[in-house]
């Protein structure tokens, strides 16, 4: 049986909650479970330096409810969460800088906030499945390469110090109070609906429209190896882990196709573009002291368990995100 | 030379900040370091259900400046950073059933605070030395025996996640901005000052207590291998870290005596008090499933690096904290 049938078995009828779900990954999730026949219900509190962004669920009005909600705003959480069958916990602050300069709204989103959710759902509802957007960030620096999930956690930022305890929250619960959790730690994730207008998100994001404005993406060192994970490959994994109960209180990494430097990366770009330019330089000091060098992703064990893959090899990934912003790109400034 | 008169020449007319300073540990710090001849201030929020007590300063009134200050106050933390050389940082929730029942309070106190002392410390004093106060909490279960520094971390309880938190932020702030922090990973730790009203800090000194009561101690499992920390001992580690540039950004576990079984230290205790029972009891269901078995420390970093070694047997350990009590019970109930 396909994924596509055992998927409509799992989400059709049911009340799925989205946090962060106007944000990039979110809405894309969004997209997918209404196809499916889910009742999505979408949480975000649409700060404008974050991923979230109305357009993200243009074409689904009437389809999904939107809330405007923070995810630190805890007496709201009870009422967002009671009656979900499932719950895709995306919300996050996910800027490494950021957490550095204001360490303390990084902790209240990405650690005292997850606590607040986990605990709304053990008080009111303890039957929810969970499943947590976790990121490769809390590995720090590797010791080897490809990371597998045993690799120590050694997180160089204090996005990636919080991230780590919001996943253990996540696993903790699970195990403790039986609230079924899962979480994914994602890596470099790429595609449609991603936050373009500058490198908070991503540096791809800003690379997008660097090139679609005609200007030269910069490229901070190049010769670090990374991996990118297709955004739709990124929701089937979502998806996967969610409908599985062997997913339960597990973690799993997402990789992708073969990784590539970030030159390489930068001249496919240029190359499926049709035009544009790069321009190599160095790492900044304040930069440079939190970033982890080559990284790629050891994601076997995801295959193994959920028989999940990355689908979208990186040239098709590069073309499908530059057409959405062709056509998009204004409504992402 | 010997350490102590290496300690005179650290610590002499220098400003020390100990927070959780009317707690065991921190308290037993105060006093060795005012006999050292430092200028100590003690901040602790006297919270009922902790372990500050005022007796535990009996002897140092006017050598010690004592500020009634909850670190989760932000706004009182310049103040009390600014000119200080060192920071003990002892401040904490230790209880592991109250990080369950109530997980935002101790993520305040074990993140949220710590991340606001370590910006205070960035903001106002970034030339100040911190040792801070971790725990054998964050490994969790272990994998191997004894564990060193090495072990995975794997909390099983949020105040181990919250704790590891702590300590990461110590340490990456000591990488990123230059404040230089050491971490130490406490086991049990057993002397004079230690909290006896209740379990609410260890096992260990509610057993004390219904000693003294004539109560018989009750043991909750009796096989599990542990060992303990003389107070006197770990205050030497604290002072060693504090004034060795080696132990800068590095963390060290403290261990103790070769490790006993809880059934063993109980009979031991009887025995050295000359009177007393126990009685053993299985588990609590709730206590049984953040409990990790049998643990006991790999110390032999700390030796190598910085010379320190457990030097109080557990005999002599428990000897001497009878004695204390015999005489000071009644103001810890």
């Amino acid at each position: 049986m396909s994924a596509s049938t055992n998927f409509h078995r799992a989400f059709f009828g049911k009340c799925v909650l989205i946090t962060g779900g106007l944000g990039f990954i979110g809405s894309n999730l969004a997209h997918r479970l209404v196809a499916l026949g889910a009742r999505v219900t979408v949480v975000d509190a649409q700060i404008p330096e974050y991923g979230g962004n109305r357009r993200n669920l243009a074409g689904l009005a009437g389809r999904v409810r939107v809330h405007r909600a923070d995810v630190r705003d805890w007496p709201r959480l009870p009422r967002l969460i009671r009656g979900q069958a499932f719950l895709f916990n995306l919300a996050g602050q996910t800027s490494h800088m950021d957490s550095m300069t204001d360490p303390q709204t990084d902790l209240d989103i990405n650690g005292r906030a997850q606590l607040a959710i986990l605990e709304a759902c053990r008080v009111h509802n303890p039957a929810i499945r969970i499943v947590f957007a976790s990121t490769r960030q809390i590995y720090g620096k590797p010791d080897y390469l490809p990371v597998d999930e045993k690799h120590p956690l050694r997180p160089v930022d204090v996005n990636g110090i919080n991230k780590l305890a919001g996943e253990e929250y996540h696993l903790l619960y699970s195990q403790v109070h039986g609230i079924r959790a899962t979480a994914l730690r994602l890596t470099n994730t790429i595609g449609p609906r991603m936050r373009v207008k500058d490198a908070r998100q991503t540096f791809f994001g800003v690379w997008i429209r660097r090139l679609l404005e005609g200007e030269p993406l910069e490229v901070w060192g190049g010769e670090q190896l990374r991996d990118f994970t297709y955004v739709d490959d990124a929701v089937e994994a979502f998806l996967l882990a969610a409908s599985h109960e062997v997913a339960v209180g597990k973690i799993f990494n997402l990789g992708g196709p073969p990784p590539v430097t970030l030159q390489r990366l930068a001249e496919l770009l240029v190359e499926i573009n049709r035009g544009g330019a790069f321009v190599v330089r160095k790492f900044p000091a304040d930069r440079k002291k939190i970033d982890i060098g080559d990284y790629y992703a050891d994601d076997r064990l995801i295959g193994r368990k959920l028989g999940w893959r990355p689908r979208t090899d990186l040239r098709a990934a590069l073309t499908k995100t530059l057409a959405y912003y062709r056509k998009e790109l204004r409504h992402y400034l």
